[in-house]
């Protein structure tokens, strides 16, 4: 079978690569697509060689279809359509034991820590597995990892029905988060500073803010009467972005930091005590957020079409997050790793 | 009657004073103590000139005995002792109409937006007024305002018994939210850098944590197992309390924001990301926090003759501040602003 191994020095080799034959607890998965993300371009450029070396099959996000399991599996059968959700954790410390393993301290994220998905048989823990329903594509299903993340923001922010919500950043995690808010009932704007994804926020049906040229604050305020967003999606990773959350914020705002900052930006501090905003950091997602995230793909809540704006082989892994590195127009790409099961 | 009034330049001047007749809704307060803290302190240094002006009265923490009410007014009488809580919302602003008037976007601060308490007869809305119960001083009420900050900010933590908490800063408010966190029952350590304060915090029976030369998130790693604490209290107004409030954070920490940064410090956020911390603003208290503090204080759980550690009668205000500025090994200053009724 094929694979996809990152070699550092922006190098993807597709190279051969035996199946791995399940063992106690595991299931074998023939890997249908797979999705490129944020965290694939920092491994692309370097900055995660470290932790994922240089002979890693990487790859997260993904869609496929069981072909073996061990024996002692008994509640997933060849055949059955799936997701991976990647998270392997240790069940022993201390946020594992306080029921948040999803930020296990010694969490085995697999595609990093472990190999991925850009191998066309995958072997992997069966409680990472989540079944789809029949009416769900296996191109539809690359996208509920992405999902999930987008779920698990919007459940941390308690966001209600009617809220004003503001999303900094469409790119992919800040559109789909957009639309979770607006299918659990919020008003949602998204600002932006790229043309193309303002057009695709914009063709969706949402409120967009060009933040290149509109002063994003003064915008959110004018339009909710003065009060501000009652939550905030920090998804752009900017100095930018972390003063306009403290700017456009409602009294007892949440603001919800989706972004990864690699840097430590200032923050208006002033404000989190003039106006009680709080900050609630989110990574990844849990088991319900997975379910959610299935289950809004299948009642056609999430528009999976608008999102992948990109389809490509399994050859192509490089030049595809080289081109997510030139062109932030484009939305979600995936790679097809295997033809489709008949 | 007398009052202190502040002139600007760093100057209060002692002076005569009509005492205000109360109209409808109102009361009038022979001022028994009022004690002296951080904003005022601003006041003292001019930070805050343009929004109290050249005449004003200041002082907040107080408590007194109510020697007049208006008509309309029969729910407290003459002879009342109380204290105020010196809020005065505007009841229309999207703040006031969720349910939050203590961060109304047009709160008037009585103190600093209208004259306040160090003067011997203080005219205030009645719905200002918490009365005392019987076996609480006029001199330990002074503290019931910051202890209700204090209440404010345990409880914008959702602390439970048992959990590690962790205050940076063992001024009056840190000392004041050590005490609040304690009887919650968690398992409370201070960190600070005046050998006079870790004194005093040490004398409380707290952990203590010398920042000055210990590594703070090193001994709360090595002292909760690795976890880190549950919830923190960041009081100091550093970058150094705000970078130790993300290293010293367990998984999904909840971290409250009390003391007022007027820089805009750096913020490692990756940490808020990696173990989706959560960080919350706190300024003042709302109707409920004043009761439960009035009940704490009347219950023996706050120390207050450990926290007072200095009274000074009215002509002393800008001395006492003075005093503060030089030597904050001083925890709570109070002016006695009138003789005690018998």
């Amino acid at each position: 079978m094929k694979a996809s191994f990152y070699n550092c020095d922006k190098t993807f080799t597709l190279g051969a690569c035996t199946p791995v034959e399940p063992t106690a607890g595991d299931v074998r998965v023939r890997v249908a697509y797979c999705g490129l993300c944020g965290t694939d371009l920092h491994v692309y450029h370097g900055h995660m060689d470290s932790r994922v070396g240089c002979e890693r099959i990487i790859g997260h996000e993904m869609s496929g279809t069981v072909e073996a399991v061990a024996s002692d599996v008994n509640d997933i059968s060849v055949g059955d359509r799936i997701v991976v959700r990647p998270l392997d954790p240790c069940r022993e410390c201390p946020a594992c034991r306080s029921g948040n393993s999803h930020i296990c301290h010694n969490l085995r994220f697999l595609g990093l820590d472990a190999d991925g998905a850009l191998q066309q048989n995958w072997t992997v823990p069966r409680h990472t597995v989540h079944r789809l329903p029949p009416g769900v594509s296996l191109k539809h299903a690359a996208l509920v990892e992405p999902t999930a993340v987008a779920c698990h923001d919007v459940k941390r922010s308690r966001l209600e029905a009617g809220e004003d919500a503001l999303v900094i950043g469409a790119g992919p995690i800040g559109i789909l988060i957009a639309m979770v808010a607006r299918q659990r009932g919020a008003k949602v704007c998204l600002s932006e500073i790229n043309p193309r994804r303002l057009e695709i926020a914009r063709s969706l049906g949402f409120d967009t803010i060009n933040s290149a040229v509109e002063d994003t604050d003064g915008v959110i305020r004018d339009r909710t009467g003065g009060k501000g967003a009652d939550v905030i999606f920090e998804v752009s990773g900017s100095q930018a972005g972390v003063d306009c959350m403290t700017a456009a914020a409602a009294a007892r705002c949440r603001i919800v930091m989706v972004a990864i900052h690699a840097e430590k930006p200032r923050i208006d501090l002033f404000q989190f005590f003039w106006r009680e905003i709080e900050l609630l950091g989110a990574r990844v997602y849990d088991e319900e957020d997975f379910d959610t995230a299935i289950a809004l793909i299948a009642s056609g809540a999430i528009d999976c079409e608008t999102v992948i704006t990109n389809v490509q082989q399994l050859d192509r892994v490089g030049e595809t997050l080289a081109d997510l590195s030139r062109n932030p127009s484009a939305l979600k790409s995936l790679i097809q790793v295997s033809e489709e099961a008949a």
